[in-house]
């Protein structure tokens, strides 16, 4: 455990006495190993349960019982509590792997951007595209995130940069998908562990979009899913919605489940928590969960042609 | 909708302008036309879309964006926020059915008990046992229960009402084995809708409870569950727990849930919430969930032979 007696040393130097800690799902297996060290260095210790996706889901009620709430994973949003630790969780590869996408590129002078926990290899991978004839452009993302940084909830690190082509380095589909509909560039995405490179095709996904839209027209009622997370609340503007809307319910509800969705039983819903929820769930939600904007084309309030990939702002 | 007209009259009645409504699993289809209707009668309405199962779980966050939170189903417990409205939800049978257990009492005079949803029903109860000759006695329950009236946390109403043996009516075998071993007493369970009528024995069930004791016993580390939820917070029980055990862990959960306790990994939890949560849900939890007092006897504190059903107080 040494890892973290830096850690230790730092809740320390600020006086925290009780220490809450926040994993994401995939770092949660740490939670036991980090809590037993802490606590046998003298904090009192308590560990969030509740599912996290995301910075935008600081656990509060958890540091209520703490002095300092440490979150694993994940790198501040806009203007973070000053109670909270932010503690990165950097996954390496190897920068030359970049290569790869050179037969996919069209630009000598492409945008570049990738994840949280890539974010300490962008220099590295702007040298390995450097020594073979490509300008790597980064710039500063919205919602908080660093140079050359996007979320899956915002892509302005992609919006600005000024090229006609974006390389995106980092697993998924979702994330080059919504840089390329935030965008309107070409967009190639690189996955660093398997070295395989596609350029993105969203005309698949938009037909999926207009097919629930159309599904979702018939509805006699629309459940409007509001969260009290962080960094998700889009509370006002869902009671906008609401008022426009005589058929549209307004339903608060901290975690979005397929459970409670159907035992709810709305034949349609509209996603104003995590804009991921609307997208990458739709398979297991019983009934259609659209974003706000296509609930606006649904009403007539804008156009398809339009269309727009969610984003928190 | 008529029958919610009363409800609107109530609510125009306190100056209720913002409505949260909060309904338990089995009656959140109802959410729609309810909300549809408070809508059309010019409240502004707010559902609470997360999981509900009592009073004890009242939709604080929902309420934050209203007036008054109307919560269905369940009575009240302890000293009520006066912002909330209980409605209560009445399920009917025929009283005659308490007939069928008569074969299976031994004194003529027995203790009564049964759930919310059925206390309308308990002078015709009483007045179907003494024609055959048996006196049914009731008392006040514990957690703001109503006379005759057993929680699945709280079995007051059956403990202290001076019988040498209980008649419960209602579904489910958690309640009448919680009145059994709360009382010590002999317990006759009768479901007033199959007519079916069975003696509890608690044997099976503290067979169970002691495998499982043993089985958290090699544990290297235990996860102390607690809810943030407004009538399961045994935060202040589970720390002083925590203090005198180094390798239990204090873990904060909104909804406990098999999932995230797989995320967790612990070798096994005791659980602080809903005590319901570690007697039905062990099946589909992936390690031992043990209660505060089952703790207690695997930490030495107490012996199996006091055992006690897990109440809230």
């Amino acid at each position: 455990m040494t890892g973290y007696s830096d850690l230790a040393e730092r809740l320390r130097a600020r006086g925290a006495r009780a220490v809450a800690l926040q994993f994401p799902a995939g770092l949660k297996r740490k939670a036991g190993v980090i809590a037993q060290f802490l606590k046998e260095q003298g904090f009192e210790v308590i560990v969030s349960g509740d599912p996290c996706y995301g910075a935008c889901d600081l656990a509060r009620e958890t540091l209520g019982y703490a002095d300092v709430l440490v979150h694993f994973g994940h790198t501040p949003l806009g203007d973070p509590d000053p109670r909270v630790i932010f503690e990165p969780y950097r996954v390496d590869f190897d920068p030359e792997i970049l290569k790869n996408a050179i037969p996919c590129l069209k630009a000598t002078r492409v945008g570049l951007v990738t994840t949280a926990q890539h974010l300490h290899l962008l220099d590295a991978m702007k040298t390995v595209l450097a020594a073979i004839g490509v300008e790597a452009v980064t710039t500063r993302g919205t919602r908080g995130c660093g140079e050359g940084q996007v979320l899956g909830c915002s892509f302005g690190a992609a919006r600005v940069i000024g090229t006609e082509e974006i390389l995106y380095v980092g697993t998924g589909v979702f994330h080059p998908l919504g840089v390329q509909l935030a965008t309107g560039l070409r967009v190639v995405a690189l996955d660093p562990f398997t070295g395989e490179v596609q350029e993105v095709n969203a005309e698949k996904f938009l037909r999926r979009r207009h097919a629930l839209i159309e599904k979702a027209r018939s509805a006699d009622q629309f459940g409007l899913l509001v969260s009290t997370k962080t960094g998700q609340e889009r509370y006002e503007m869902a009671r906008g919605m609401a008022a426009r809307c005589s058929r549209a319910i307004l339903i608060l509800m901290r975690e979005i489940s397929p459970e409670e969705l159907v035992n709810l039983g709305f034949p349609a819903y509209v996603n104003f928590a995590c804009p991921r929820l609307a997208y990458d769930d739709q398979v297991r939600f019983p009934a259609p969960v659209l974003t706000p904007q296509e609930f606006s084309i649904l009403l007539g309030e804008c156009l398809f042609s339009d269309y727009r990939i969610d984003e928190l702002t």
